[in-house]
Parts: structure tokens; sequence; C-alpha cells
């Protein structure tokens, strides 16, 4: 059986699925172009989920099963994919631990002003009357609760700070002091100081955050999105920083990516952007490859107990 | 009975402690050098430690109790505080939660390559290819299990590090893994992916790193101090990173400071200076603050249960 990757994996990764699995024919390529005819043999499909469209799953006539080796499937054409039957599993899971670090660093960067400790550092000089913050006691609202949000408020709890979540019914949840509603998020927005958004792209939290939530924030709050891009519109953001209603905004995530060489937030003191890595580590890959390997196990087996097998009903 | 201070603290803390003690002549200074003929006055000094010599001693003839509003006792003209039995406290203790939280945050922009990234973004560049590292499995040694290194060692266990520490007995501490003896210091520096030493200046750390103790450590190795300067010559370390014995040091302290402009330090890549300002917040003087009313109440009242009362024949 023919297994087609969208992408090149380190030459050792390939010489271990080779011994480990000789009846599998692995075939890579950089980028799914360059897979040519080979697409209408392949039976299995790893990818990093961006890649694929309607026509491709059209050609992929053996195709079985998807791999993708992310957690977002917006991009995936899941219409097709779920009329053919094709089983999709994920890499959901993995992203808890370098997410909430990288976001503890984020919070950590601001807190510590290091951005502004070095700039007097290149040139030369020896300030030491830069007035620090702590996260001790302050507030860390998370909007998402789950795997990776509860990470997140793992690391807040052990930073003693006062951690709040949202979620649809308010029950509380390890590792948050508070949770509320949904229906009570301009309340939640008014006592954090810290507004970290890792909520998924979903038809509920496109376009969630409006200029009233920017408003109900403290004017020294610092918001932080590694979700996604699409939880508001830019020029709403843009709007409340330029009116001083926030102090300070952290995005990995933009409605588009790469972000238009043209955006407003280049050039703002009171953005820090990134691109798009909050998750991307050195372990990233094994840990992905682990979940393919045991699944390609189960798919050469029994064709069950799949990890993240994809429910293309729910879409999760 | 008169209180002298050798800086200025903010208008409301003045305000607040005139109100609380009425019998109390609070005079506030910038520096030692303005008091004056009003040190010979002065019953209680309140300093941060930096400022006082024999001489100022000889001259505050009503002096009966310093309190210094730092942790670091080495600029202190102890010998002759000692001969006059003069009382002395400070505000260890108050330090632990800003240092943790400095230590962890270079920490991580280390292992999140922040100024990498953003040397990228200021330039304009979208680049995902960055390999991001994580703290979680990586083995933190701290040099120093007091207050300050356990509460490092706590917010290590909490990012799942691997957390070691060295103490005289090797007995075993809370938040530590696993507990080294000062004899096999070398043996724990080569287990380390980040070393760091919070190590106060005494007889026995002065110099205690030297050349052999940077060639044990990996070539991975990240080294953090935020102790003091005096734990070995600048001529060593500047010497292992260029050999390449270690991969990066985060200073923030040093053997004299101000740094002096002409170090190379201030030219390597591998080295990140801040300067001395790892306990530096906002909750800083709020802290210590506490302390001095705390110790000013027993001063008055009966002259014992000081907080933070020196024995000067320790020294700490």
């Amino acid at each position: 059986m023919k297994i087609l990757f969208t992408f090149q994996p380190p030459e050792e990764m390939k010489m271990k699925w080779a011994a480990a699995f000789p009846a599998c024919d692995f075939q890579f390529y950089e980028g799914i172009q360059s897979a040519g005819k080979s697409l209408a043999e392949a039976e299995v499909i790893v990818t990093y989920g961006e890649d694929l469209n309607e026509e491709h799953i059209l050609k992929a006539e053996q195709l079985r099963w998807v791999m993708v080796m992310s957690a977002g499937l917006e991009l995936m054409p899941l219409k097709m994919l779920k009329e053919k039957e094709i089983l999709i599993t994920n890499v959901k899971g993995i992203h808890a631990i370098p997410m909430a670090e990288f976001v503890l660093g984020l919070m950590l960067q601001y807190a510590k002003q290091f951005p502004r400790i070095m700039k007097d550092i290149d040139q030369g000089i020896w300030h030491r009357e830069i007035p620090g913050l702590e996260l001790a006691g302050q507030a860390l609202l998370i909007l998402g609760a789950g795997a990776i949000g509860s990470e997140i408020a793992r690391l807040g709890k052990a930073f003693r700070m006062n951690v709040l979540g949202i979620n649809t019914s308010g029950r509380k949840a390890e590792n948050f002091d508070s949770m509320y509603q949904m229906d009570n998020l301009e309340g939640a927005l008014g006592e954090a100081d810290y507004v970290i958004s890792v909520l998924p792209s979903t038809d509920y939290t496109r376009g969630l955050l409006g200029k009233e939530h920017f408003q109900c924030m403290k004017t020294s709050a610092v918001f932080i999105n590694i979700g996604r891009g699409d939880l508001f519109k830019s020029t709403v953001l843009v709007e409340a920083l330029e009116n001083n209603e926030i102090a300070h905004a952290f995005l990995d995530v933009f409605e588009t990516e790469p972000l238009e060489s043209v955006h407003p937030y280049w050039n703002m003191e009171k953005v820090t952007i990134t691109p798009h890595l909050s998750s991307r580590t050195k372990e990233y890959l094994p840990r992905s490859a682990a979940i393919f390997e045991e699944n390609l196990k189960s798919y050469m087996n029994n064709g069950v107990n799949y990890i993240n097998e994809i429910d293309l009903e729910r879409g999760y």
C-alpha cells in the first residue's frame, strides 16, 4: 500500500518507518504539486492539512485515510472527504505543552520588559530604572478551556495568578479559580490583566470579539491570540490600541497568513507579531510521528482505535 | 527619635508613616551625602545598603538601628556596626517571587528564541522556520537552594523540568527531583541544560566556578547568574563561550557594577546582559516598606522579634 507524504520528514524517520512497516511503500514529496501521478495510487496521505483541495481528493482514487499532522482542519476539503467516507485523523493534543510555554514566555517578556531592557543594552546603556511587573497576583483570563487552555491555566496557577476561564456551562474546571459562562464574557474581560485566546475557528468563534469587548478590558490589559486570526477584525484591534483601550497585543495568528506586508500591525509599538509558531518546537514532528505510527498500526491491523479520529459530523 | 532615609520613597508612603508613627521624626534625603549634620542625630538609618561607610557610622553617634532595604550586605561596614552593637535588619525573603519569574522569563526567551523572531519581524520578514525548544523534559540545575532557589525549582517543576539542586548535605528538598552535594558539583553541572546561580557573595562562593566547571557543562547549556558577580572571573566565562563550551549566558550581576563600558560582554552574541534588576518590580518597595513598618513597631514597643535581624557573627 502506498503512503504519500506531502512534506519531507528527516532521513532517520524515513529509515525507521521503512524498517518498521515493510509492507508499506512510503513516498515523500516536497508539496502536493510534486506528487503528480502518485496521487492516484495513494491509499494514505500524510499532510500538514493546508495543501489538499477537492481536486486532489477526486484524483486520489485509492484514498482511504488522511493523517493530518496539525490540529486545525479549516483548510481541508472536509465536505468531499465526508462524502467519500475517508478516515481523517489529526495530532490534536500535542500542542498544549509548547503553546502554554509560548504564552507564559510572552507574558514574562511583557512583565519583565525584556525588549525595553535589551534596547538600552544594545546601545551600551546600563539603566536600572525600568519598572518590571510580576505575574503573581495578576488575573489571567483564558478563552478556550480545552487541553491547551488548561495547560496555560496550570502554569498560571504555578505563577500565583488568579486564573479565570470561560466555557458554555460555567462549570468549574481544574486549575481555574473561577469559570464564567459565555453570556458573561464582558464581565470576565473586565477582570483580566492578561486575556489569552486559544479558541479554534468555528462558526461560533468567527468574529466573536467586537469593539465593545476591547472596550470592556482594563486599559492596562495585555491581549494574546494564539488561537485563530478570525476571532475579530484586525481593524477593531488596531482601533482599540490606538485609543489606548488596552496596553499591548501579542498576535501569533491573523485573518490572512502570512500577514499582509502593508498591514498596520507591522508598525505598531503596541503590537508584537510572531509568525504562527506558538506550537512549533523541535518536539513537534517526533510527537506527530508517534501518533502517525500508532494509527498506522491500527490501520494495518484492525482499523479501529485510532488516536484523534475526526467525527466529520461534528467537524472535530 | 529621628529616622533618616538615604533615598526618597513616594509621597504617599511618607504621609502614611507620618500618620502611623507620630513619635518619629522622618527625614528623607536623596543619598547619604545630602544628609549632612542630620546624620549625627539619626537613631535609625533606612538605606539600600550601598552607601554607608565607616566614616558615616562614626558620625552617626545616636545610631542604634540600620534597616537595609535589600538583601546583600557586602557593601555595608559590618565590622564597625558589630563593634558598636548596632541592630541590622534587611528585607531578605521578598526577592523569591520576582527573581524566580525573571529567571523563567529568561529561560523561555532563550527556548522560544524571541529575540531572533523579533529581529525578523522588525525587518518585516515572516519566517516560520525558527526551531523553538521546550522547557518540558529539560534539566534545570539550581546553585543555591534557599528561598529564591526553591521558588525557581517550584516553577521548574510546573514546567515539567527535571530539577536538580546542590547543598552541603545533599539532603532532598521540596521541589527538587535530585539534590547533589557540593563535592559533586562537576557531576551536577554535566547533567544540566540550564544552570542557574542564585548564590550570594561569601568567602566560600567567591571564585567558586573555574574554567573546569564550564568545561563540565553541556555545550548546549545555558548559564544564568542572578546571584553575585564574583562567583567566577569574567575572563573564564568569556573563554568558555568563545570555545563553545556552553551555548549562552544571561548575566544580571557582574564583578564590577555598572559593567565597565569596555567589557567584552557588551559585544558578545552569546551573552545577554541585564543591569542587576532581577528583583526589581513595582512590588519591591511596598514589600520592603511592610517589613520596615513591622520592625519599627517592634523597635518602639519592645525591641524584640525583628523580621530578618542579621547575626553579625554569621554575617547573614
